[in-house]
């Protein structure tokens, strides 16, 4: 149960530590969804721009969009979504507890083959995927009872029959009450890319193959949302669509996956921690995708998924709109619809594996500490400027030092209690330096730095931290590496 | 007429080249919502920027906060929105037009002004707010009648009777029916920093006064959403609430909004077209309230608004969800419910101005010329790599400058057409550097830099153009001048 624990300590360590807090908590929350606090949000903040930037300012040919949450009914139409986006949903009729009906089968397939009965367990998923693919909800319920899959609560089988439920929310837009559109809060950030491609290629001029990115929120009304940020009602999505000429959707999906898998390692996520697992079962609209996972302490998850899309969004937009979603091509000197290749972070997700990644406990000789082993450029706090003593000529220095690279780094100044307890404080938050100005500090121009993971320290001239933290703290180093 | 028509241009360029689209666009739109195309996105995530580092960076006690759209319904009883966010609404009886009651009396107590007749102008806004702040539909109805109001199409004071209607969309969030929740759309973001009041200066421990800034969208059923960007149904707020002791509200007042003017300043938006607006009528949370104006193509309208509230939401939110919402002032040794002072941008009204501001057409030696003067360090693409001509050994020169400048600034990369041709498109989108890699650069390692609003060329050394483009294209210069 040691990873359990761990789990669990990292989501109070969360809250405490000022990096999420329950949604209107102090009305008891709203179940699955969370805000991010001052550390929190300048974590997603720095990966989000990590991401934006690699994709748009290191590609000439990718450009940015944000498209809003609320669209045009009819763009759900084309997609699929008001047809097709929904979860299979049970009851349990003792513990009145309800499932998605996907999940108790997967976690009873998991179990068999954990079990050494590899055989039933894969042909009970085979079965399921059947089922979903005919949409047979009452093959669905029978399937629950000829497997013997329980209520992990009430471990018994008493299963009520399973629905189908879509996931999308719902608003109603307009002043005049019989006019009224019922509008959706969009489930993904795609479909904004699609509709607007030609608007894009227009006003920008691009040939294919070229690449639209997007970061944006997206809600979905989960039956069972849970596993604290990974799987949100109101959550965010990292998108980059990249249109091509149809029949190199191989070469470039080859390309996307690589890419994408080499930006983790930049972000410096170890191998062992991340995963290529290609779809064994395609979604209506792909002709290829993969889930790139991370170990998290509740198992291997998708963290991203990069997904051959073809030509089904633009061609279906193309017929309901009736408008022409083609694009002439000068090389080939014809007309075609594109095909897409789409990579798919969850932003929250990212957030989540980044928490994971970082968060260390050791007990080096005897003394137990926890710190956030962010890399520097990533972590909120690049740096804290820190008087040694709360006396005048030192804090005036101190202030003068954060006054001078304020504007070029995101900093903490905290002047209150030891500074054994101040070097904690930044530690629990990942802040990797610590600027420390003490009485030689007046005398020689210069200030003691002390690094995070090692406690190693070092003197510095003061004229020197802007070029130490450049060097250090921003993300164009990082970038350099992609670039 | 002329206003009238520059804005409309305005309008239609800030689609042509790619700025902003509207939402689900062919699907014929939806009415008041609008996407950010290419440079709207990289316009916007500037501003914004700026904003969030003048006002978390400089300030070590400001952090930030970014709370989800959807909280629990209490949220909204507490703060006075579920029982009084509405519009008057009225309609005419032969044009089928809808109006806001408010903007029709407002609207005609300004032409009654403007014809010199001040006094009945005035006593008709007197009435309105004394019928509005009572509440009073049908005095509202006679209003209308009274002062002769007409319909601006049908001519006639044909109107319904007025009726009251809620701003706030909803949503209905859960997988039981007959357990959903109705929730709503957040109408502000300021809500969302109130009720984590306690979470953040519990996880930073920083003392009274502090302050919570956040950027995040917000949502409103608009009865007449018009002005392109400047009145959306979904659009996007950047709030900073500073907590203060009780007392101090009239100070703080004055120093935020003296600070907010010189924001202003930094931007570069002359003082004539900025002012200071103080509310004759304050809301029912507001000791003190002003509005900082730009002076828009069709009148001088609010920006963003600074309001002293007083304690009147955290109180509120105490009583409502019987938590304790007091800070317990070591100095004072007392404790209390802090009070707060407000300043909250409408962050698209903010790349309206800044559309507006730059939007230039000059007709210089007979030369009709339009082109965006963003101040550089705002523009959406900072510099463009030209190759001077197709030819292989520019065209790698110029790639080698863009892969190399690339992880530091957005740049956009154009090897197509004259070079005439490729100065106008980028004058177009507001790029204030043209780099120019001709023949001699592979000579002389050096490379010709254009600006865009004197069109003046300089010779510089490929070397120092990341030192070039630091100084002039990065934010930490116009910080610098706020720090």
């Amino acid at each position: 149960m040691e990873t359990t624990t761990k789990w669990q300590q990292l989501i109070a360590y969360s809250k405490a530590h000022g990096f999420l807090f329950n949604s209107s908590e102090i009305y008891g929350g709203l179940q699955a969804v969370y805000d991010y606090g001052p550390y929190g949000v300048l974590l997603k903040q720095k990966l989000k721009d990590f991401w934006w930037r690699s994709m748009t300012q290191l590609h000439h040919n990718i450009v940015g969009l944000d498209a809003a949450i609320l669209m045009a009914p009819a763009v759900w139409e084309a997609s699929g979504h008001v047809a097709g986006f929904h979860d299979w949903k049970v009851d349990h009729r003792v513990s009145k507890k309800r499932y998605r009906v996907d999940v108790l089968i997967e976690t009873h397939a998991a179990t068999l083959i954990e079990q050494g009965n590899a055989k039933a367990g894969e042909a009970l998923l085979a079965e399921m995927h059947d089922l979903l693919n005919k949409a047979d909800g009452s093959g669905l319920t029978k399937l629950l009872k000829k497997a013997d899959i329980v209520c992990p609560i009430a471990k018994t089988s008493d299963w009520t029959a399973t629905k189908q439920f879509n996931l999308m929310l719902t608003t109603k837009l307009g002043a005049v009450e019989k006019e009224t559109n019922q509008v959706y809060l969009r489930p993904e950030t795609a479909q904004g890319i699609y509709v607007n491609f030609l608007n894009v290629q227009k006003s920008t001029r691009l040939p294919l193959p070229f690449g639209i990115a997007q970061i944006g929120k997206a809600f979905r009304n989960e039956i069972v949302a849970r596993q604290f940020i990974f799987r949100m009602r109101e959550f965010e999505q990292m998108e980059m669509q990249f249109f091509i000429p149809p029949g190199d959707d191989k070469q470039w999906f080859t390309h996307w996956t690589a890419k994408r898998q080499q930006w983790y390692k930049v972000l410096g996520i170890p191998d062992k921690d991340m995963a290529v697992h290609p779809h064994t079962q395609l979604a209506h609209y792909a002709s290829e995708a993969v889930d790139l996972t991370y170990a998290f302490p509740f198992g291997s998850k998708e963290v991203e998924g990069i997904h051959a899309r073809m030509d089904f969004d633009l061609k279906n937009h193309a017929t309901l709109s009736k408008k022409k979603l083609t694009y002439f091509d000068p090389q080939r000197n014809q007309s075609y619809i594109p095909h897409v290749i789409e990579t798919s972070v969850g932003c929250d997700r990212l957030v989540l594996l980044m928490l994971c990644h970082a968060f260390t406990q050791t007990a080096a000789e005897g003394i137990n500490r926890t710190y956030l082993k962010f890399p520097p450029a990533l972590a909120p706090i690049s740096a804290a400027i820190l008087p040694l003593v709360k006396k005048p000529p030192l804090v005036q220095q101190a202030q003068a030092i954060f006054k001078a690279l304020s504007p070029s780094f995101s900093l903490a100044y905290d002047e209150g209690g030891s500074i054994g307890k101040r070097y904690t404080r930044q530690d629990l938050i990942g802040t990797p330096y610590c600027i420390t100005v003490d009485n030689d500090t007046l005398a020689d121009g210069q200030v003691t730095i002390r690094f995070r993971d090692t406690k190693a320290q070092e003197r510095l001239p003061i004229a020197d931290l802007p070029r130490y933290l450049q060097q250090r703290c921003t993300l164009d180093n990082l970038l350099a590496q992609l670039a």
